[in-house]
């Protein structure tokens, strides 16, 4: 994985990946995809998007900030891997590594638990077979 | 991007219940429990905890005021029942609904994910059975 990004500052909304907050495994993914949107991006690049204006399409309407700093953390966490695809202007591609790909149960469990629980939801395709 | 929220003033941590993000089941069931708390209280009410203090003592240390803002949160959305217990001081139960217990497989896929790929975890005993 190359990464662009070695800030490896801290965020109060996200993984710290030095400072655990115990060894429970609940806790630390949680460190890492405990928030409302990082699963979000988990769902659409599982769904086959893998450019930045693909995830801003969704129709959570994720703000481009967050979605930039997700990314970033993602691929700090070696859950995605970063292509660029254009250089004029620069573009880039977002897959998931094998790592990130085996989120797919978790994202899988909590639209379950959305369909089974929330009636004005409705189904995803392909992710939920 | 075109912005769908009518209800910009979601709060960063929290559920939207009147204004959800979107008809996508893990949109929605990430806004009721989507952050790096409120799936820790579940895992600690599946292992058995029910008292606040029980909760306040588990090793992530959860913060007084967000413990009880989840509690709050966990109860208006009909995830736990609280009771009273005591009342000289006032003091309450918490115990998971049937929906909330269904939340079990959240925590499970959460914690699995963990234990595989975060080589720091070590897992819980019964909840992972």
């Amino acid at each position: 994985m190359a990464t662009r990004h070695s800030d490896p500052t801290e965020k109060t909304t996200g993984r710290a990946r030095g400072g655990r907050r115990s060894a429970c495994p609940v806790a630390c993914t949680l460190d890492l995809v405990g928030d409302r949107w990082t699963l979000l991006v988990v769902r659409d690049l599982l769904l086959g998007k893998s450019r930045f204006g693909d995830f801003l399409q969704s129709s959570e309407g994720i703000p481009t900030n967050i979605l930039t700093e997700r990314l970033k953390r993602l691929e700090e966490a070696g859950l995605i891997t970063t292509s660029q695809y254009s250089e004029h202007p620069p573009r880039y591609e977002y897959h998931l590594t094998p790592e990130g790909r085996e989120l797919a149960p978790i994202v899988r469990a909590v639209a379950k638990w959305g369909l089974a629980h929330l009636p004005e939801t409705r189904a995803l395709q392909p992710i939920l077979d």
